[in-house]
């Protein structure tokens, strides 16, 4: 795999721009037996031509056989580990409410839920508050809870959910090693949040007393009368596109998980566009600002989950009609791809590998691909390749990489 | 990756002869949108009937993405990894002249240069003195200079260029982690030399007394009144071909890089043989004496850097004219790849991977590819693969590695 240190190390500080557009969910599978997929039936006459002039391939994602999460995806496609560099659930959670976490921060996830007299769980989700009733108990906890020496930070984030922050104010870091309190199924007590290092152990204390307080201030509610906390994860530490790439990055996304991880990275954002056009429109305003530019589609991998075919179809057709616009700006190496698979015949995330195209007039060497589908680029002179190593290849084609050894 | 360690615990010491045709930058491009490469449009009979008789591939040498230097490209070829094992700048300079460098010996890139009265650096090439001019100032350096308990070893290059060696008499081993002194431009003061380790403190100290007395030497000199150090490196401890595969190996390469990397692997040498068809008279002389044989062709690459693209498919067509010869001593084992791509299109050094071929009729399974191309060889039974790999699989196809496991 390759090695982000090494990129930095060979980085230079000219070359071209790079764009990355994110089909999420790309990858597909037939319908029916020997039948095509949703991006071999769609008609793409753009992302075919991209693909006979550029070079093609598959990614594995994480590792065959794996499917990943949305945040695993993007990282591996930016080049981090996603094994070594994961983002975990609290952090994913905040950053799926755009919240601006910083370094230090422990994240978790929150639910409202019904506990009995006796403080066995009756209901995980407090019979599911509408999102404006949730607003209303996260301010009763903003008002309520006071922690020594932390300030205490809540989201809501939809019905039932928020997001719970503990901010260190200037002591010794927190660890985020504590174990939920949440048991993950109803008829039992709440577990107690253990330490599981020593640097967890203020932590761990920090959220008893967190949940005590929350009991005493939910005490007069009817349903949502405690809450459960799990995934606590600190924001992790990973170097931004600036400091591992040398790269000013530019993040184009409408959704807020999506949004956050670019912020996590240290891109630049655009307003959420809005769909694909006005994606498009949106990087031209800002071409000259940026080195390299995140777009992302989610509609591809939503259709993928429902199930829908034809809707998927329907969405990757939406993104191709949108590379001419795209092409007009002349970046040097444009990349399309997806975060993983998502097959409307399975309605979920898979571990099928993903189809790549890159596009580098000046410095591609062309394959013989004529079209982008996921059974044509297995012939593509990228080969089958893990998808850490496209970040290098990009950067590469865009004259962004010094020699390696004299 | 390949580890070397496993393929020496495996090796026999039966097996058949390998000989491992390098055509140095052999990967190239397209000179036109959707044309052919160098190799794809150059007349090659022999390569091709060697790749329809073979197996053939794509090899990534260091990683995909990275443009290796000619040291790094060959040690990963030879089985080295090349980001481990790098050979450094001030050991491929010594190599660069074929300077026999011992195990111990720390190594640097000098030049002449000249200083104003304040020690400003007015020239860092001392306006370029000729080739004999060098010579006689590196003289002079050899008759002034004396180190307390090492030996100075000092041999012109070219030009204002030259190399140092230090070689330890006997006491610690020198450390090798010293800073340059030359500032990489002019206008300022040459860098004092400082040690980065407790073990190169010694060898600071050595430098710094041999620019004071080279700056006394070259005092009364017009031009060349002081040197300038870089890339100070020590010899690096590789296990020769010996050690790593228990085979006898020899190299036939004009150039002196080649030809003292391979001494640095404990390859015999040929004398130069001026080109491909001495070359492979030269291996049918050592025939009997050897299991390995390196066979280096320059050209492709010269002319590749010089953006000559027909002048590189000329070269290829040089090589392919010689194969029936090397064919005719009957290697059991014959590999033809190089060790970068040089693009005519680029002038320069490559990330693209390059095309390889294993023709060994005893052994091989051959695939579907009937002719040497980059884009044919997309479809090889190789794959594209980290150039590590090729070392193993030229030892199992000559008969020459066990049985793993019982």
């Amino acid at each position: 795999m390759t090695d982000q240190r090494l990129l930095r190390d060979l980085h230079l500080d000219t070359g071209g721009t790079i764009v990355f557009l994110v089909l999420d969910g790309l990858g597909g599978r037939e319908e029916v037996p020997g039948g095509p997929t949703e991006l071999e039936v769609a008609v793409t006459p753009h992302l075919d031509r991209l693909a006979r002039e550029g070079i093609t391939g598959s990614l594995d994602i994480v590792q065959p056989g794996i499917t990943p999460g949305s945040g695993a995806g993007h990282l591996a496609l930016f080049g981090y580990d996603p094994l070594e560099q994961l983002v975990e659930r609290g952090v994913l959670s905040a950053l799926g409410i755009d919240f601006p976490l910083e370094a230090g921060d422990v994240a978790a996830r929150g639910n409202f839920c019904t506990m009995d007299a006796d403080g066995t769980i009756v209901d995980r989700r407090a019979g599911r508050p509408s999102s404006e009733e949730g607003r209303r108990l996260v301010d009763l906890l903003r008002r309520s809870v006071q922690l020594e020496g932390v300030e205490v930070l809540l989201e809501p984030v939809k019905e039932h959910r928020f997001v719970l922050v503990l901010r260190e104010r200037g002591g010794r870091p927190l660890g985020a090693d504590v174990s939920d309190s949440d048991p993950h199924r109803p008829g039992v007590a709440a577990a107690e949040p253990r330490a599981g290092s020593e640097e967890s152990r203020r932590t761990a204390d920090l959220v008893r007393s967190f949940l005590e307080q929350a009991g005493e201030a939910l005490a007069g509610e009817e349903r949502a009368n405690m809450v459960l906390l799990r995934g606590f994860a600190a924001r992790p530490d990973l170097p931004s596109f600036d400091e591992a790439y040398g790269l000013s990055a530019c993040a184009v996304a409408d959704y807020p998980m999506y949004r956050g991880l670019a912020a996590l990275l240290g891109m630049a954002r655009t307003e959420p566009p809005g769909g694909p056009e006005a994606a498009i429109a949106s990087v031209a305003d800002r071409w000259q600002a940026h080195d390299f530019f995140f777009i992302h589609h989610k509609k591809t991998d939503s259709t993928g989950e429902d199930g829908d075919f034809d809707g998927k179809t329907a969405q990757i057709e939406a993104a191709d009609a949108v590379i001419p616009d795209l092409q007009a700006l002349e970046p040097d190496v444009l990349v399309v791809t997806g975060d993983h698979s998502t097959p409307a015949s399975l309605a979920a995330h898979s571990w099928h590998p993903v189809p790549v195209l890159l596009h580098a007039p000046a410095t591609v060497r062309r394959d013989a691909v004529t079209g982008f589908g996921e059974r044509a680029v297995t012939a593509g002179g990228l080969g089958r390749r893990p998808a850490q190593d496209l970040m290098a290849l990009a950067l590469a084609h865009a004259g962004r990489l010094g020699k390696y050894g004299a």
